[in-house]
C-alpha cells in the first residue's frame, strides 16, 4: 500500500483555496500511485477557525468540500479533517472528525476524542467528544484512524485526560495508525511530538503517518513536520519544517524501515524561521504586501526589520526613523546603516515639532507639572501616529517590535510603540534576541557583509531614548535577571514562594510579579502575538485585568 | 430551619477582601439566627479567575480560605463556592465546588458537572465536571447542593449537556436545592434566570435558594438578583440588582410562600445601572477614583459623561472638547453645555496645531496624495494621545465611548477613538443609546433641568466631523438599518442566506457582514467592553483575523 501524507498551509475560511490546493494533492498523489492520502486535521476549513464554527452556514461549506472531495476519491482513499454534525441532541453540536472517502462513499469517520482546552485551544467550546472507536479496512489494511490529541495520552499517562483513544481501538487489531493534526510549533515542540508518535508505534507495535498543517494563522504557527515512524520506533521521515511538502511511502518500506531521518532543531533557527513564516503569512492571508515599522537603532527594531525584509522582500519593507530631541546620534546612523544594509527604504521624520505641539496645546493644564512619564509617552505615542499615518497612507501594515521581556513588564506605551498589526517578537525575550541577532549575523546576506545588523545596535545598552540618558535599566532589573525570572513564571507558572525557592531574591520576585500583572490591562489591546514558546501572551494566556492577585 | 443568602460583589484575587466580606456576613447570619448561609460560586476568589487557576499558590489561597471559613462555622452551616484538587491524577487538577462547613468540620461538597464552556466561559479549561451526585444532611433537612449551570439542564433538555445533576440528586430525597451562582448579566438574562429556577422547582416539587454575584469584573457584569423560589414556583424573593444584600429566610416560610416579589425588568433600565455599575467597580478594583474622556459633542461620548459621573461623582470626571478644524460650531457649544449640566471639569483644546504639524512633518512622504482616511485618522489619533496625556499626567483612566455598531464594521479609529481602559458602550447598538439618552433625560438630575443631555445632541445627524459636512451615514448604512442586521448576525449568528431569507437586501448582508469581518484585527485591540447582551465582543466573540469567511 502507497501512501501520501500532504502537509498543507491552509487558510481560516478560505474554502474555495483549501479545496484547490487539496484536489491538486490527490491529483499528485494519484500520479504517484498513492493508494491513500491524507489531509491535515480540519483540513477544509483551516485551523483555528475558533467562533465560525458557530455559524450554520461554515459547517455547510466545510461539508461541500468533503462533498467536493468525496467526487474525486475514485480509486484512491483521502482522509481529510472537517467538522462533522453530531446527529445526538445532547451535547455539542459537532464533532472534530477524520473523514476517509473512498470511490464516491464515505467508508468511515472517526471524531477525536481528547478536546485541548488549554493554553490556545478551546476545542471542548466547539466539539464533543467522541466515545466511540472503529478501526476501517482499506485494502486488506486495518487503518487506526485518530486526530490530533488522541495520542497525546498514551496508555492514559496524561494527567489531562481519562482515555486513550488507540488503546481502544487495539483490540481490532489495526495495521497502521493515521494521524490527521494541526499541532502548533513551539520552539521545544517537534522534539516532543517525534518522542510521542515513538511511544506510540512502540506500545502498538505498528508504523503511524501523522500529516500536520504547515504556515501562519496570525498568532499561530504550524510547523509541519509530518512524521512516518516504523514500528521499530525509527523515524522513517521527517517533513520540513514551515513548507507545503507531499510525499509518497510504501508502507512495506516504513514497516521494514531501519532509517532516521529526523531534522536538526536548532532553537534560535527554528524562532528565526517560524517567524519568518509567521509574518509572511499573516500579510498573505490579509491580502497584504508592504510593511512599515519604525527602526531605532536598537535591537528589537532591527531584529524586525531583517526577518521582515527575508519574509516580503526588502522592497516591500519601508522603515520610519523618528529620532527625538533625547536621541543620540549613532542611533540614527546605526538605523540607516542597517536600512542600507537590508536594502529597504527609509524616510526620517524627526518628531519633535509635534512633540512641542502637543505640549504647548497642553501648556494650561500641565502647568507646574514636571516632565515624567508623560512625556516620554507622548513622543512614543507620536511615532505611532506617524507609522500608522503612513501605513493608512500607502496600505502597509506596521509591525510592533516590542519583546516579550517589555511585554511582560508593560515597559511600553499602549497606543505608542505598542501599535501594530502583528507582534514579531511579542513571544521572544530580550536576551534570546541578543542570540537571534547572533544567528542572523551568521548568515550569509546582501553582499555577504559581516553581519547585516550593525554591531552598535548589539553592543549599546538597550534604550527607549524618551529622556536624557535613559537607560532600560532604570525602570528593570537587567535583562539577565529578568528573563529567567518571568519565564519561570509565565512558562512555567511558578507561584512567588517557589520562585523564591528556587533562589530568585523575595523583592525581586515580589516586583517583577506586581508589574506582569498590573499590566495586563496594556497586554489585553497589545497586537497579536507570533507564538513561539509554550506560553505566549493572547489567547493562550487569558488573565482578569482587574484581577488583585500578586499586585 | 432559618436560611441566609449573602450576595456579594468580590474581586478576583482578592482572597483577604473577599474572605473580610464573607466573615461579616457571617456574623450577621449568626446575629439573625440563621442555620445556614450561603455564597456565591467561586466566592473565595472571584469569577471569572481565568488562568490565575493554573497557579498552584492562587489555589492555595483559596483553600487557606476556606479554611479560615470553617473556624467560624461553630453554630452555623457555610455554604461556599472555591475551586478544590481532584484527588485523581486523570482528569482536570480542579473541581469547581461548594464547601458546606459546619462546626468546624466540612461536612459534604459537592463539584460542579456542568462547565459553561462557551461565550465568555472557559470553564473546561480548568475544571474535571463532577460524576457523584451526594445531598448533604444538615439539622433534620436533607440539602441538594448545586453550582451555577448545574440547574440549567432540566431534565437534560438542554442540548449541550448529556446530565442532569439535579435528576441525579433526586432519589435521595431533598427537602431543598441550594444554588451556589456567578451568573453573569445580560439585559434578558434575570427573566431567563427566574424561569429555570421556576422549571426546577415545579420539577422537583422543592424550594430553591439561589445565591448570585453582583458586581463587574472588568468586562463581565454580575447583577446579582439571587432568588428564593417556593416548591410552587412562586418567586418568594428575589434580591436586588447590582447590589450586595443579605437577606435570612424562614424555609418554612418559603415552603408555603404564596407570593411572588419578581422586580420590574426594563432592557434599557437594566442596561443603564449595569454599565454604572461597570465602570465603578472597573475603577475602584484597580484603585483608580478618576475618569476622562473626550466629549465630542455627539451621543456616545454624551452618554459616556452621564454614565460616568454618575458611578463616580461628577467631581471624579473631566472631559476635553477637541475641536477640529471640521468640527460644527455647535459642537463644542453641545458638549459645554453637557459638561456644565453634569458639573464635570472640562477643558477645551483644539487640535489643529498637532494635526498641521503632522502634516507638515509628513509632507514630503505625502507629495501628491489626496487627503484621505489617513488624514482623518491622525486627527482621530491627536485626539487620542492628548486624552492619555492627560490620563497620564493626572492618574485617570480614558473611557472609551465606542458603540457597538461602529465597533462591529470597523468605524473607528485603532489609537485614536478607540484608546480607552475600558469601553462603556462598546456592547450597546447605536439605536439603543437613543433609547439610552431618553432614558437618562426621563430621570431628575442636577437641578432638575428637563433633560441633562443637550436636545441638540441627540437630534443631529451622527458624524466623526474628521473632513468637511461629513456623515456617519456617508460609509454607513442609516443605523436602523443596520442594526438589526449587526443583530442577527452577532447576537444570533445568522448566516447570509438566513439574513436574506429575514429580508435583509443581499447586497447589505454581503456589504456589512465582509465589514464586520475584516474589522476583526482592530477588535482584537479594542478596550474590554462592558457586557450587557448575551453576545459582546471580547472574550465571548472569540474571531480569527486571517480568517477569509464572508470577507
Amino acid at each position: 500500500m502507497r501512501i501520501t501524507l500532504s502537509q498543507l498551509n491552509l487558510h481560516i475560511g478560505n474554502f474555495e483555496g483549501n479545496l484547490a490546493k487539496m484536489l491538486a494533492a490527490v491529483e499528485t498523489a494519484k500520479s504517484q500511485k498513492a493508494d491513500l492520502i491524507c489531509f491535515p486535521e480540519l483540513a477544509v476549513c483551516g485551523y483555528p477557525a475558533r467562533d465560525f464554527f458557530e455559524f450554520d452556514d461554515f459547517i455547510h461549506r466545510c461539508q461541500h468540500s468533503i462533498n467536493e472531495l468525496r467526487k474525486v476519491s475514485h480509486g484512491i482513499g483521502i482522509v481529510v479533517g472537517s467538522p462533522s454534525r453530531n446527529p445526538v441532541a445532547a451535547g455539542k453540536d459537532l464533532y472534530n472528525s477524520a473523514y476517509f472517502l473512498y470511490n464516491g462513499e464515505t467508508i468511515g469517520i472517526q471524531h477525536k476524542a481528547l478536546l485541548p482546552t488549554y493554553d490556545i485551544f478551546d476545542e471542548y467550546r466547539y466539539f464533543e467528544p467522541a466515545t466511540e472507536f472503529k478501526t476501517i479496512d482499506f485494502k486488506g489494511k486495518r487503518i487506526a484512524l485518530s486526530i490530533c490529541e488522541d495520542i497525546w495520552n498514551v496508555g492514559n499517562e496524561n494527567p489531562l485526560y481519562t482515555i486513550c483513544p488507540l488503546d481502544e481501538m487495539m483490540p481490532q487489531k489495526p495495521d497502521l495508525i493515521l494521524n490527521l493534526s494541526a499541532s502548533p510549533f513551539n520552539y521545544a515542540h517537534a522534539q516532543i511530538r517525534i518522542q510521542i508518535a515513538k511511544v506510540n508505534v512502540l506500545r502498538y507495535k505498528i508504523p503511524m503517518f501523522y500529516t500536520n498543517q504547515v504556515g501562519g494563522q496570525t498568532d499561530v504557527i504550524f510547523d509541519g513536520g509530518s512524521l512516518v515512524v516504523s514500528p521499530n520506533g525509527m523515524v522513517f521521515d521527517e517533513m520540513p519544517y514551515f513548507e507545503e511538502c507531499l510525499k509518497t511511502y510504501d508502507l512495506e518500506e516504513v514497516v521494514a524501515g531501519d532509517r532516521n531521518h529526523e531534522q536538526p532543531k536548532d532553537k534560535i533557527q527554528l524562532i528565526h524561521d517560524a517567524l519568518v513564516v509567521g509574518i509572511r503569512d499573516y500579510f498573505q492571508k490579509l491580502g497584504f504586501k508592504k510593511a512599515i515599522l519604525g527602526l531605532s537603532g536598537g535591537i528589537d527594531s532591527a531584529v524586525t526589520a531583517v526577518l521582515a525584509a527575508k519574509a516580503l522582500g526588502p522592497e516591500n519593507v519601508s522603515v520610519l526613523l523618528m529620532p527625538s530631541q533625547f536621541s543620540s546620534d549613532h542611533s540614527v546612523d546605526d538605523a540607516r546603516q542597517l536600512a542600507e544594509n537590508l536594502g529597504i527604504q527609509y524616510d526620517i521624520v524627526a518628531i519633535k515639532p509635534m512633540f512641542d505641539a502637543f505640549e504647548t496645546a497642553l501648556a494650561q493644564q500641565f502647568a507646574g507639572q514636571p516632565f515624567n512619564v508623560t512625556e516620554e509617552n507622548i513622543q512614543a505615542r507620536v511615532r505611532g501616529t506617524l507609522l500608522m499615518a503612513m501605513s493608512n497612507k500607502f496600505g502597509h501594515i506596521l509591525l510592533n517590535t516590542t519583546n516579550k521581556s517589555e511585554m511582560s513588564v508593560g515597559y511600553g506605551t499602549l497606543y505608542g510603540d505598542m501599535c501594530g498589526g502583528i507582534a514579531v517578537l511579542g513571544d521572544v525575550y530580550k536576551t534570546e534576541i541578543y542570540e537571534l541577532v547572533k544567528y542572523i549575523n551568521s548568515l550569509p546576506m546582501g553582499e555577504g557583509r559581516g553581519g547585516v545588523v550593525p554591531q552598535n545596535t548589539i553592543t549599546k545598552p538597550p534604550s527607549a531614548e524618551l529622556r536624557p540618558g535613559q537607560k532600560d535599566t532604570d525602570s528593570l532589573p537587567p535583562y539577565e535577571i529578568l528573563d529567567p525570572l518571568l519565564f519561570q513564571y509565565i512558562e512555567c507558572r511558578k507561584g512567588p514562594n517557589e520562585l523564591i525557592a528556587m533562589g530568585f531574591e523575595a523583592s525581586l520576585v515580589k516586583r517583577v510579579l506586581r508589574m506582569v500583572n498590573i499590566n495586563e490591562f496594556k497586554r489585553e489591546q497589545a497586537a497579536p502575538v507570533l507564538r513561539v514558546s509554550a506560553k505566549a501572551f493572547g489567547m493562550g494566556r487569558r488573565m482578569p485585568i482587574v484581577g488583585k492577585y500578586l499586585s
